[in-house]
């Protein structure tokens, strides 16, 4: 029985920054509250932003980390709650998107954040947050379109929050924001909206008009992604994959799988800092060669979206093309050892992603994954 | 500026009526009222209906006429108030939908009906109306997840009205519903749901996702559309036509284009009854070869999408379509005459399909397009 919800209005173009104040007041904001990251304040982009709005806003936490965290959520929820705001921008990547949404639940959710996680069935106690409106500047995560926020919690652990209640109010997607991104963070952030548009189509959940806008997705990043890295002033390129990104997070209301699973629980090692992108792109080729004839309808119609021959080999096309973009090769060109799959594999099996892979996949299959990607 | 809203919640599959219930107590009706048509009634499926809600409906008006008339919807909406209904389910094809949503913003909304429609900018007064759960009984409108509603109002005029409070709360899809739909109902259903595919690809205005969704409808009405014309019993056949008509809807958030135009103008002559997927069946390959070489890529990659050779006559190939699953060749062959010309004309120039055609439409193109479909 498939279940299908669409919910989500953006705006979407070179220049919607400049519509954010009507964006605002449409989605009721008169006091905003910024969450963004340590790297927008410094470059100059969370300026540009202010100047968009074109009041004060009501505060600003610019502390995200690399990868979001229930303390620092903890800390944006005290900044929130002292600065008499009524909504939240979420200005930055996947990192203060999912960390906006995460302090929102906090200022509108009595009891331990844990509980509202996704592996203890938080969804059903997850109300009304804050009106939030998202402002990404990378193309990859497409979190401001998508229902989930994937946060570390204080016990380690890697959670997901899934609830409709976290899909942003309004998205104003600007391809000029991520002009300035370097080839390498655009490289890592584009895999992951092809990581997604590709892992959402392959699920077996049933959602005809997710996986048609999985496959668009896909067929954009192949056609675009490459040069994005090349020229980052591409502006075709960059409209593109803000696109691709947008689409990807839609593509995976349908679910995502195994290189989700396997991402997750390697993200969550706190002294690697490894990007969530940059996994992704490394895990991909090796789930997709795990997967092989088992969903082999699918992987004809995707070679077909990226334009490949119709013999070609899928998971080696998108070797290649991590290798042309510059991403590394393996888990251990990242800095990741064998003595740290202990510590993540128990993870990666209870990872909420890892229900809807093309193909099961227990803690023997993920062995074999982690040992590929290594 | 591409402003882009998905705004569902669907329960698709064989079996998925048993769910109402369910469905209804989420939608937060304890007393449904069901708008419904005449034929319904006497063929039995209002009956499955009743069984399936398992409880006594706060009332029922079956006098939905062929076409929706803002008379019948002020009938239904005396009965409406007059039954302390909480909830609407609309049951039936795109003429009980939209009249279910018309008779929604009668029992909500003060003043005259007309002023509400889209010629009147009339998006501006509409709020929210009673919950509505949509259970359609062909396969083609879309109605069940679209936010507009198409009525013929007492000054003649066949008006949209169009709102995202339109869009049904939830929306029941059983293809189960589909089995006995006559050959000739189903492919002019059908051809509704191909038509809102490709007119909504074509529009020039810029929704990715929307555009993917028409893309993967227009490719599986053209795969399944003549089996369930030819074996109404093929339940893969219905699945996948309800499932193309679900997607035609969801494409057509991007807009239609004079298909539609010329269809409504025609469908508002009260003598002729006739029927709107027949017409759009009809004047579509004509459009289509108005149109041309003006949307060249978007016809390559529906010639891919239809499964034709890469050069292949697209309209002659709708055309082909419609001969083998039985439908008419011209409006001539529908009763249409050019003394019904005159009345019509202005109503197509000003409907609001034809301001997202994919070249523009004037009183001049459409004179043509007559000519040529007549």
């Amino acid at each position: 029985m498939a279940t299908m919800n669409y919910l989500t209005q953006c705006t979407f173009d070179f220049g919607a920054l400049a519509h954010l104040p009507k964006v605002l007041r449409g989605a009721g904001v008169a006091a905003p509250f910024i969450v963004t990251d340590p790297g927008l304040k410094a470059n100059g982009l969370l300026d540009r932003l202010l100047s968009a709005l074109g009041a004060e806003p009501a505060g600003i936490f610019a502390g995200t980390p690399a990868n979001p965290t229930e303390t620092a959520a903890a800390q944006a929820a005290d900044g929130y709650s002292a600065s008499g705001a009524d909504g939240i921008i979420a200005f930055g990547g996947g990192s203060s998107m999912d960390l906006a949404k995460a302090m929102g639940l906090m200022v509108s959710h009595d009891g331990p954040f844990a509980r509202l996680g996704a592996t203890q069935r938080g969804v059903r106690f997850i109300t009304a947050i804050p009106p939030l409106v998202a402002v990404p500047t990378t193309a990859g995560t497409g979190s401001e379109v998508s229902p989930g926020a994937v946060v570390i919690l204080e016990d380690g652990r890697k959670e997901t929050f899934v609830s409709p209640r976290l899909v942003p109010t309004a998205a104003v997607c600007d391809p000029e924001l991520t002009l300035g991104l370097p080839p390498l963070l655009t490289a890592a952030t584009g895999m992951d909206a092809m990581t997604h548009c590709i892992e959402a189509v392959l699920t077996p959940v049933v959602h005809p008009p997710a996986e048609a806008i999985g496959f668009d997705g896909a067929e954009r990043a192949m056609a675009w992604l490459e040069r994005a890295v090349t020229d980052g002033g591409d502006r075709d390129a960059r409209w593109h994959m803000m696109m691709a990104s947008f689409e990807g997070a839609l593509a995976f209301a349908k679910g995502l799988g195994a290189v989700h699973g396997l991402s997750h629980a390697l993200g969550r090692i706190h002294e690697l800092k490894l990007h969530h992108g940059t996994l992704n792109a490394v895990i991909l080729p090796h789930a997709l060669a795990m997967i092989g004839n088992a969903a082999e309808a699918k992987f004809a119609r995707l070679r077909r979206a990226l334009g490949l021959a119709a013999n070609a080999d899928l998971p080696q096309a998108i070797a290649d093309l991590n290798a042309r973009i510059g991403l590394p090769a393996s888990l251990s060109a990242m800095g990741v050892t064998v003595a740290h799959w202990p510590g993540a594999r128990d993870y990666a099996v209870s990872d909420l992603a890892t229900l809807t892979n093309a193909v099961p996949f227990d803690a023997a299959k993920y062995d074999g994954l982690f040992q590929r990607a290594l």
